[in-house]
């Protein structure tokens, strides 16, 4: 039923009201979600995703608002999915919209919606890109994933996109601080933001160092580092046309398609995954291992074969 | 062939070559890894379980080699889990495990083991938890997780503790942003590290203010910030003295049992999930998979009829 109330030609149309429903609708796991996403596939494939990621008061959001007032001084429209981890109960998600609102103003050719990850029942990477689809079909050209940290389920989001920004700051330590974060490899370019600060030049060579040991060839991408100050708008036209490289690059090499390919792969596995999940765990189920559960704790049973026995059923 | 040679008893008895053997064993998800880890469960749930998270560069490394050293001043025995987001590829993991030897030196009461959450097959929650489990077995009484970054499946490891401390410094932002990087969940109380910097004190009333709050009552934990600079061992008896008044908050409380209920309940369902996606995805749906790929791509099917078809077979 609700369903109906989200009309799929106003969707494409790119009626900003039906964007708002569909992604609800799809977050909230509403019965015929699904239907409704395979729907609007076949629409999909067009808009370019950029994630920006990096640790958490590095400037992400100024710097993922500053960008999208650029696209939209080339006439593009622009989506904004930003992550905040954080659960119906710190109402993080909201305070972050709210934020935002304020910022990028009441553009019509922006749309930002924040994704809490935490409380939430389905994978988290698996919703952000069915936002994302929605956008696509509604026919925003650029999709900017704002994702805050650099945990796991955070960077495959980011790796989810098609070019990848990680965002530094100079305080964020070094290259090998930043490679042990795991930032390195998803990274397909860096920006040192608040560049103005004391040891933003010492912290380029750093990353640029590490990112030299990296194996390559001629016909490899190389990330670079570019320097930014968001607030100010410095270093904003930079950063697009590193993007702009990024995306040519991979346009040129045939890295686009083998990067979506593994996306989707990628996609399906969790698409896989949350299905069984659903099905799996039915009241009768988990009723069985609410009555298992004193059993394991006081070390009568293990959870591999209260686990075994659950799927034998 | 691998399992028997290692050797229950000896770890039990806190072999500690058995220990590292027995956790590589669990990390590269070796055919009999389920059996051992079961075979040794009912020696496990003796050993108190901390977790230290919290944004790059707070320092968890310094302090959770202060607190391990505090420890063993107590003569207890302490397994340190520290989880590096890299995969084998940088390397990262290694690197940790080389610089932190050096720190805490060779004392035989301290087991340390990065693990690499990047590139592992199974849930990376699942293996923290089997390691400690085997930590907790071969007699160690205290385990520290230690997560770099503030992401979900680094949360998830924290919220796998019985005490959990989120580590902040000055620079981290103030309540609001800890708020959003959904820290606020899960810290049973945070420690403001590096607290000689200025704003420090700033940083410390606004994540006070945040935490006052949350909804409570007289029988509820009421979560405080400690003040403490790791790098000269500073605040390390405060820590400890807060974890151990958690410690006790939560056995006077009920709440301990019911912490550990949860956590296995979240336990079982990842078993069952890897379990799951390793029976499935055998070479015959992989290749099913592949050859429908480009059909997805080219928007001819949909990742959710594919998804729907793999499951049905």
């Amino acid at each position: 039923m609700v369903k109906n109330s989200i009309d799929v030609s106003k969707l494409l149309a790119g009626d900003r009201r039906s964007v708002a429903r569909a992604i609800s609708f799809v977050e909230n796991e509403n019965a015929g979600a699904e239907q409704f996403l395979s729907e609007i596939y076949q629409h999909t494939g067009n808009a370019y995703r950029i994630g920006i990621t990096g640790p958490p008061g590095a400037g992400k959001s100024t710097l993922t608002n500053k960008l999208a007032r650029y696209y939209r001084s080339q006439n593009l429209k622009v989506g904004i999915i930003a992550v905040d981890p954080t659960s119906p109960f710190t109402g993080g998600a909201l305070l972050g919209d709210r934020v935002r609102m304020s910022e990028v103003e009441m553009d019509q050719g922006v749309f930002i919606r924040s994704m809490a990850s935490r409380g939430s029942l389905g994978g988290l990477s698996k919703k952000t890109r069915e936002a994302a689809d929605i956008l696509d079909a509604a026919g925003f050209h650029i999709i900017l994933f704002e994702t805050v940290g650099v945990g796991q389920s955070e960077l495959d989001i980011a790796g989810a996109a098609d070019t990848t920004v990680v965002v530094l700051v100079p305080e964020s330590g070094d290259g090998i601080q930043a490679m042990k974060a795991g930032l390195m490899e998803i990274a397909d370019f860096f920006v040192m933001n608040k560049s103005d600060r004391p040891g933003a030049d010492q912290a380029v060579m750093s990353i640029k160092m590490i990112l030299g040991f990296r194996p390559h060839d001629e016909h490899s991408w190389m990330a670079d580092v570019v320097k930014s100050t968001a607030s100010e708008g410095l270093g904003i036209e930079k950063i697009a046309s590193e993007i702009s490289r990024h995306r040519n690059f991979l346009a040129s090499s045939g890295e686009f398609e083998k990067r979506r390919s593994k996306q989707m792969k990628s996609r399906i596995e969790e698409i896989v995954s949350d299905k069984f999940t659903i099905t799996f765990w039915n009241s009768d189920r988990k009723q069985q291992l609410d009555q298992l559960l004193s059993k394991i704790i006081s070390r009568n049973r293990t959870p591999y074969d209260v686990a075994e026995e659950l799927l034998k059923k």
